[in-house]
C-alpha cells in the first residue's frame, strides 16, 4: 500500500488544512522525495492564537495571517491548491474535491476544529466565536459598536446592558479576550468618549467548572484568576449558561439562576471536529469520539490504512497518557504531529520505519494582559511579567513570516508604551442594531494625488 | 446670525464627515471658545490617498485608518458622534439624523464624493470601485482570486481571461493601482504559482483622453506613461468603455470598437456628489455643479447661510481661477479649508473677518511603482526614485497617528526591500464566482495555549 506509483513519478503527498499540523507536514517534507499538494478553503495561514489581537484591535487581519503561496514558494516540491474537499476514496487513493479529482499515495487531513454551541445552534447569532479572521472582525464590530452605543444611549439601564461584555468559557481563548477586553475598556478608550465612563464596563467571565484555564496546574488557574481580578474582570466559575437572548444571558449557578443583562455576548467555549472527520470515519471505518475527532493509531494513521493521516485538532491521540486522555488541540501538537508524519514518509520511502508518536510538551503559555501571563514549563510555573515576555517571545517566534513578525513586534511595542489600539475600525457591510452601518458611505473620498 | 446662543453656552459647531476637511476643521478648531461635534457614519479617518495598497496586498486597511475618537481624545472642546445625517433645517439650525436631532450654531458638510459609472449602473457589481476599506477589500479578494482561479483553469484562451486585468480610469487612482498590481503579478506573485507564470500577466489601463494623469502638466503625463510601461503595464488612451460583461470590456478607440476578454474590471473612473450636495441644495437654495458639487461662496459658505459651509470634495470652489475651474479634488485641499472655515469662526466671534479663501497649491505627486513616481511642484517637476521618496515622506507624514506612520514605514521598508506583500488575505464571506468561498472554515483552530 505504501508504494512509488506505478509509472515512478514521485510519490504524491496530499495535505489537507494549511493550519499548523498540514504547514508544518508540508514544510518538513521540503527535502523528500516527493510531491506535495496542500489544499485549503483559504489562501493564508492564520496564527490563531493571537486571533483574539484582532477582536479586540490591537491587530489587523493582515498581521496574523501568511499566503500558503508565500509560505511555500521556495519550496519547489510543494504546490498549492485553493479548494474544498468534499470526499475521499481510501481504495482508489482519491481525494475529491468539488471540482476535480486528486489522486494521492499518502494523505495527510489536518482540518481542524470549530466551535459549537453545546445544541443550542440558535445562540450562534447572538454569541459569536473566534475561529477565522471574520469572526474576529465581527466580534471586535460588535464590541465596538456597543460603546458607540452606550455613548448615545440616554437611558441608564440600557447604557448598563451595552457597557456589559459575557464571555463565555474560561478556557485560554475566553482568559486572552477577558483581558484583552480589560484592557481595552479600562486604558484604550478611556478619553475616548465623552459621555460614557468606560470604566463603568463589567466584563464577566463564565467558566462551567471550578476554575479557569482547566488544563493547567490549579496554582496558575488560580493566579490567572487572580491577574484578571486586577484587571477588573469578573470570573465566575461553576457557571452554565442556560439561555442567551437579545438581552441577556441567563446562567445556573448552583441551584441558582441569574440574569445578566448585556448586549453583548462573546463565545470562547465548546469545540467540534470539522466535517472532514466524518468524512473519514465513513470512508475508512475508523473511530470518533463524543466531539467528532478522528482516534488515531499510534503513528498518526487511521484504521487500516497506513497513507491516511490524521493530524492536529482533528485528531484523538489516546497513546500519549495511561488514561487514554487525548492530547490538547493546541498548536504544538499539530506542529509536532505534522513533523512527524512528514519524517514517517520520508523514512517508509526509504524502507525504514519510526518509532510511534510522542509529544513532547515543552509547556504552556497563556496571557492575561499587559504585563501579565502564566507559564507551565511543566518543571517551573511562573506568572506575571516574566511570564509576559515569554508570551511575547513565543508568538512572536512563531509567526511564519518574518515581516509579520517585525509588524508585530512594532505594533506590541508601541501598544505596550501608549495602551493604544489602532486597528479599531467597525468594518463589513452586515448590518447588526443598533447602528446601521452602510456599505457604502459617500464621504472620506479624495483623489490619490496628494501633496 | 452668526452669534452667540441665546443663553450663553458656548458655539456649537457641528461638522458632518470625518475625512480630511472635516477632521483638519474639527482639529483647527481645538483653541476656539466653541463645541465641536464631529458626525460621521464610520468610526474612523481613512487615509484615502493609500486605499490601493489595501486592494493590492501591501498595507492592511487598520494601517491606514485612525478611529476618530483616538484622534480627537484629547481634544476636550470636541466630541464624536457616530451617525448619519439625513436632512438640514437652516431656518431652525438644525441637522437631523436617523434618530436625533442636533442643534448647531454653524455647520460644516464635508462628506465628498463617491464614484459612479456615467449612467451605467448595471456595470457597479462587475467593476468595483475604490472609495471604502470594503471596495478595497473586494478589489483584494478579485485579483488574488483570479490568479487562483487562472492556476486551476486548464483552458488557455478562459486562462488568459483571468490573467488580465483592465482598469478603467487613468487618474491618480488608475495610475496607482495599475503600478501596484504590476509589482504584485510580476515581483511579488513570481514564485508563487506552479502552473501559470505570472510574467504573462497583462493590465491594462484605459484612460478616455489622450494622456493618464488629466490634472497634470503634459510632460509628467508622458513621463507616467512612460514608467507604467517600462513596468508593464499596457496604457490605452483615448478609449471608451461602451460595455463591461462577464468575459470582457467593449472599448470605442476613434472609429475602432474593441473586444478585451477579461474576468477582471476595476473602476478608477467618474464622481459623483454625496447625497449631502442634495440636502444643503433644497434647504438652503445654492446651486449644484453637474457633478452634484455644492458651488460656495469665496468664504466656503453657501447660498445666503453665512454659517453652513461647504469643504473638500463636495464643494466647487470656483473663485481661485480665472476660468472658474473648481479646485481639485484632493486631500490638500480639503485640509486648508477645514482650516480656512475653523479660522473664520474663530476670528467672527471676536468680531474680526478674513480674506477669502485661497488654496496654496504645493504641488502634486502620484507614484507609477516601486521606485517611480512624478512630483509637481510648480516651480520644478520631476520624476523617478526621488520623486517615489518624496512621495513616501509626504504620505507618511500625513498620517493621522503615530504608530499608524510607524507601522507603514516599517511595512514599505521591508516590501521595498523583499518585493513581499504580506496582507494577500481572501476575506469577507461575499461568495463570488468561481471559486466557493465559505464564510466559515472549520480548519487552523487552535487553542489559545501555545508553548
Amino acid at each position: 500500500m505504501f508504494k512509488q506509483n506505478p509509472n515512478q513519478s514521485p510519490h504524491q503527498v496530499v495535505i489537507v488544512g494549511g493550519g499548523f499540523g498540514g504547514l508544518y507536514a508540508a514544510q518538513a517534507l521540503h527535502k523528500a522525495p516527493v510531491n506535495v499538494t496542500l489544499i485549503d478553503k483559504r489562501n493564508f495561514h492564520l496564527f490563531q492564537p493571537l486571533l483574539y489581537q484582532v477582536a479586540t484591535g490591537g491587530l489587523s487581519p493582515g498581521d496574523i495571517s501568511s499566503p500558503l503561496r508565500a509560505v511555500l514558494s521556495r519550496q519547489k516540491n510543494a504546490k498549492v491548491l485553493m479548494g474544498e474537499v468534499i470526499d475521499i476514496d481510501p481504495q482508489g487513493h482519491q481525494v475529491k474535491l468539488k471540482d476535480k479529482i486528486l489522486p494521492y499515495d499518502t494523505l495527510i487531513v489536518a482540518t481542524g476544529v470549530s466551535h459549537h454551541y453545546f445544541g443550542n445552534d440558535q445562540w450562534a447569532p447572538k454569541a459569536p466565536g473566534l475561529k477565522t479572521v471574520e469572526d474576529a472582525l465581527e466580534m471586535r464590530r460588535r464590541i465596538l459598536l456597543a460603546f458607540e452605543a452606550a455613548e448615545q444611549e440616554t437611558d441608564s439601564q440600557k447604557r448598563r446592558g451595552w457597557l456589559t461584555f459575557v464571555i463565555v468559557g474560561g478556557g485560554p481563548t475566553g482568559v486572552e479576550l477577558a483581558g484583552a477586553l480589560a484592557e481595552l475598556a479600562y486604558s484604550t478608550l478611556k478619553q475616548d468618549f465623552r459621555t460614557i465612563d468606560t470604566s463603568e464596563t463589567q466584563i464577566i467571565l463564565l467558566e462551567g467548572i471550578d476554575r479557569v484555564l482547566p488544563p493547567y496546574p490549579a496554582e496558575l488557574s488560580a493566579k490567572a484568576k487572580a491577574s484578571l481580578e486586577h484587571l477588573g474582570v469578573k470570573v465566575q466559575t461553576n457557571a452554565l449558561v442556560t439561555n442567551i437572548e437579545d438581552e441577556g444571558v441567563t446562567i445556573r449557578r448552583g441551584e441558582q439562576i441569574e440574569q445578566i443583562p448585556t448586549k453583548t455576548v462573546l463565545w470562547a467555549a465548546g469545540m467540534k471536529a470539522s466535517v472532514m472527520g466524518e468524512v473519514i470515519s465513513k470512508s475508512t471505518g475508523a473511530k470518533l469520539d463524543r466531539a467528532g475527532r478522528v482516534i488515531v493509531n499510534p503513528d498518526l494513521s487511521v484504521a487500516d490504512y497506513s497513507n491516511i493521516f490524521v493530524i492536529g485538532d482533528l485528531a484523538n491521540f489516546p497513546h500519549q497518557f495511561e488514561d487514554g486522555k487525548p492530547l490538547p488541540g493546541v498548536a504544538p501538537v499539530a506542529m509536532q504531529e505534522g513533523q512527524y508524519v512528514a519524517n514517517l514518509i520520508h523514512k517508509r520511502l526509504n524502507d525504514e520505519t519510526l518509532p510511534p508518536f510522542r509529544y513532547s510538551d515543552y509547556g504552556s503559555l497563556a496571557v492575561i494582559g499587559r504585563n501579565a501571563a502564566v507559564v507551565d514549563l511543566g518543571f517551573a510555573k511562573f506568572s506575571g511579567f516574566l511570564a509576559w515576555l515569554a508570551w511575547i517571545f513565543v508568538h512572536i517566534f512563531f509567526l511564519i513570516e518574518f515581516d509579520n513578525k517585525l509588524i508585530v513586534m512594532v505594533q506590541w511595542g508601541w501598544s505596550y508604551f501608549t495602551r493604544n489600539r489602532g486597528a479599531r475600525l467597525i468594518t463589513t457591510p452586515e448590518v447588526w442594531p443598533p447602528m446601521v452601518v452602510e456599505e457604502k458611505r459617500d464621504q472620506e473620498i479624495r483623489d490619490r494625488a496628494l501633496i
